[in-house]
């Protein structure tokens, strides 16, 4: 429950893959509950005592169909994420995204992109949410993410840093110079980037529609958000 | 229900936008069901009589959280969509989707794109399913859509012409030649492309990661076909 990880400032994980990546990531252990098996089987990878459980008890607390041999609760991080990051590296800033799927989307494009960094708007769903945690299929462990006023954080941006965030009226993204570095704003699913966010992008992107005619009015969030990492590297690649 | 479906052959679309996006294709539509007000003022687009109903007696059918004023049945398409298609222009070939989102995704990715044919396996997820007529806002009205076995389909491509695949091994897709046709299979989210339709791919490509270190192990399907939509087209744009 949100108000228990408020309190609490922990979070919960299920199944291997996503315990072990926690484990091998900076996210601080509280209590990891698994079968005897399942501790034999990975003493070299944990950092707290575990608490011996049976698959009939975890299946009683899990919040999946079928219960994992493992379910760990972790620490919130607070990442200390200044908006002095940009200067030698992207962050993507999510203004208002509610779509548990599409968070956790963002999570693993931006990990497969390299990205390490993601500030996002107050109203955007709770990363912590057990949907969201599992559907970010471990890259909860390898992205730091900020919870903050993003139109303030925006706002403390060093002058000569880019911002970006796609608009209609923007530039063919194609054939702009992209940065290695910068803000990339992302708006909501429904509404787009909000006007007092938008006040602070420099450079206006467009993804061009190459249907002739009628054709879909818009991208989803993540989609636009893969299209738009995916250009960002390409054009710096070396 | 699919039963129905493949019974009477019709699928249920809901809410204006849909709706007026499917009537105004060639989808053939047999029933409307909309308030006397929806009718006075979509007059001109209606394409068969439609049956005054009351908001209250939509709610009882509808299958959205709130009922939309207008509610409409339209005969499932039988596409004849031959590997012919792939001398002039660029078909998705969606091996094994399960997910309703993504399927409803690609198609919204695939007209963004200028992409009119999907072929699907038999295995892939119902497009008629009302979540993901509902999740392809729109989309599902221009793009042709042909379920088959798509290891017979692909046997079927003249000599030729190219078939792509995501893999693994493949080569890096930022710097190959990509053509303005041709099939691209897109594997299903759990196991990739299956080793029959594997057998076809005559260009492997590759989405790299720009990690260092530890990062995502995949990409979501819908994304990935995002990115590789977007550099068929970017590659080919005049």
């Amino acid at each position: 429950m949100k108000k228990f990880r408020e309190i609490h400032h922990q979070f919960m994980a299920e199944g291997t893959k996503l315990v072990l990546d926690l484990l091998e990531s900076s996210v601080p252990v509280k209590m990891i509950f698994a079968t005897d098996e399942w501790i034999r089987e990975h003493a070299g990878k944990i950092r707290a005592v575990p608490v011996p459980v049976t698959l009939e008890e975890l299946s009683r607390i899990t919040a999946l169909a079928t219960a994992p041999p493992v379910l760990a609760l972790f620490g919130v991080p607070e990442p200390g994420l200044t908006p002095d990051a940009l200067k030698s590296d992207l962050v993507l800033v999510l203004d208002e995204i509610h779509d548990p799927g599409n968070l956790g989307t963002i999570l693993r494009i931006a990990d497969w992109f390299g990205i390490r960094q993601i500030v996002c708007s107050e109203n955007t769903v709770d990363l912590y949410n057990p949907k969201v945690v599992q559907a970010t299929m471990g890259s909860i462990a390898r992205i730091s993410v900020l919870y903050t006023n993003i139109a303030d954080w925006l706002s403390k941006i060093p002058e000569g840093i880019p911002v970006y965030g796609t608009s209609l009226d923007g530039e063919n993204i194609y054939s702009q110079k992209l940065t290695r570095n910068g803000a990339i704003i992302i708006g909501s699913e429904s509404s787009g980037i909000s006007r007092e966010a938008r006040l602070f992008i420099t450079n206006k992107l467009l993804i061009p529609s190459f249907s002739d005619g009628a054709h879909a009015e818009s991208l989803n969030a993540s989609v636009a958000t893969a299209i738009v990492c995916s250009e960002f590297r390409r054009m710096n690649a070396v």
